[in-house]
């Protein structure tokens, strides 16, 4: 269909790569450099006009030039005339800021929603946001992908006995739901309290765990303070092993070292982050998201219903 | 005047001081940091509500950086209820990229624009656009400042004899003619041509300079090629010692090594742009745009003319 056409910009190469090639269509020609500035230049090398584009491109770290390769982007796309402008974004960046926790903050989640609008997009395909009121934030027509039925589908067929699935705070419990429904597992929760002000936190942890084996799940996994204690808490509680799972490895700062340091014997995450080389360590599992985006992209460019693939 | 804050962000906090202190204004107590993972955090740390406030940040480098502070910080302030907004951009970054000079490029100083008015803000000063155009690219007023004025004060002051203010391509004679009216001299081109495709360029130059002081006027100096290659052009033609000035200094890459290697015997700028430690080398001479903004922002917030001051 020579009417699609699939970008990639600087954030996901080889994510993009597998895109195309389960999609069959060789990915569009353009280079995302830089001057010698440090000011984006981009060169679309073949037209688009009339077509239906997608652009392939998480707002991950370095978040604040993958956030203006793509605004850029679309507006070359715009101003040569494309169809249509979906973005697929794996990872969206800013999504913690999602409101004011307290006076004077910006909601940056909504800004960016905004700024991707202004620049010209004309429909988003997101995965697992942070908050899913997310989705509200956009004008535009946005599906939002999940990225636990991959996780499940990965526990599943390690066939591990006896298996509870722990969200490791209580904002995470209904995705824990989502993936103890998928393996047939009972949930539990690490419910984080400080007594007084100034008092070390106390680890208590809600649902039984004693031997089994414990599946944390997260949506992000950070500088991993919060998994690396939850694990450490569960094992000294008595949990068999653990295993930890996220959507989006972002694995800033102390990450990889507390992870290594820790209880968790397998770290699995997607690919809707691009880990450099060294983050890429014995204990971590990469699952494909592209599989899951391609169907997407598939289902969209033909006009048929995504409900299956989406929250 | 209680009404009136002024917040420096990343770019320019010397500067910003020195406006401040012009002015008899503290500057507003807010903190622009990083996260973890790259994403910006902005604290306000103090009330704004009601308040006429300006921003000052350049578009500099590292320019996506300085570009997201200044969108976040806007979002930030019309979340806490500013009365006004206004943003005071000394270095409009992304300003060379203004129209489609090839097919499928992006107009990304349009895009920026666009951008910065989604954001909140409700007006714009900005100095010595790199195209006057980009003004209309605003729906919001902006206040268009010129730096001719300051460099042009300095070279009056120094009372050299026998000048001669030399554009260094044709785009710049606008400029050049400005400054040559305020020091009552004479201009000169640098009327570059490539004969033939693949040949080398050659340097013609338009005008007298045999004996005389040259003085070279660009906007931007980036990587300083066109400015040194017309600099020691002039010198093999008969001129007497080569100046150079502009109002933004991006030197970038190879730029500050080709000014030492030149026949540029000094370089003046502004501090629109903050130079690190490195690029402060002793041929450089940097005057301040401090007291220009400050009579703007005076005049602005008591809704005086500043016919004077700009464009
Ligand atoms: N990039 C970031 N890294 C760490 N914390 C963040 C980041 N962005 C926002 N936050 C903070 O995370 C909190 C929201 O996280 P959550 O409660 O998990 O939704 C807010 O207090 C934010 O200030
Ligand atoms: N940051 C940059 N550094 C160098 N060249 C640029 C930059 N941004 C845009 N350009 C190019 O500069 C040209 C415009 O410069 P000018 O002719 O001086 O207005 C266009 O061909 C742009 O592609």
């Amino acid at each position: 269909d020579s009417n699609l056409k699939i970008f990639s910009l600087n954030s996901d190469p080889a994510l993009s790569k597998k895109i195309g090639e389960i999609l069959g269509v060789d990915l569009g020609k353009c280079s995302v450099t830089r001057f010698s500035d440090g000011e984006i230049q981009i060169n679309i090398e073949e037209s688009i006009r009339g077509c239906e584009v997608y652009i392939i491109q998480s707002i991950s770290s370095p978040v604040n030039e993958h956030l203006m390769e793509l605004l850029i982007m679309v507006d070359a796309l715009k101003r040569a005339s494309a169809k249509t402008i979906n973005l697929v974004i794996p990872y969206y960046g800013y999504a913690r800021q999602d409101r004011k926790a307290r006076a004077r903050e910006p909601i940056t989640a909504k800004l960016i929603a905004n700024l991707l609008e202004t620049a010209g997009s004309t429909r988003v395909i997101a995965l697992d946001l942070h908050a899913p009121q997310i989705q509200g934030f956009f004008d535009i027509p946005i599906d939002h992908l999940m990225g636990v039925p991959i996780l499940g589908e990965y526990f599943l067929n390690k066939q591990l006995d006896d298996i509870v699935i722990v969200s490791p705070d209580h904002g995470g419990v209904t995705r824990a739901r989502k993936l103890a429904d998928r393996l047939k597992a009972p949930i539990a929760i690490i419910d984080k309290r400080r007594p007084r002000p100034n008092v070390v936190e106390v680890m208590n942890i809600v649902g039984n765990i004693e031997g089994k084996t414990a599946i944390l799940i997260d949506d992000i996994i950070d500088t991993a303070g919060t998994i690396t204690l939850a694990a450490n808490a569960l094992v000294e509680n008595g949990a068999k092993e653990v295993y930890a799972c996220c959507t989006h490895p972002v694995l800033s700062g102390p990450a990889i070292e507390r992870i290594q340091n820790s209880k968790i014997k397998e770290l699995v995450v997607t690919d809707s982050i691009t880990l450099p080389e060294e983050k890429r360590i014995d204990k971590l599992v990469e699952l494909s998201v592209a599989p899951l985006i391609s169907e997407a992209i598939k289902r969209i460019h033909e006009k048929q219903s995504v409900d299956e693939l989406v929250q």
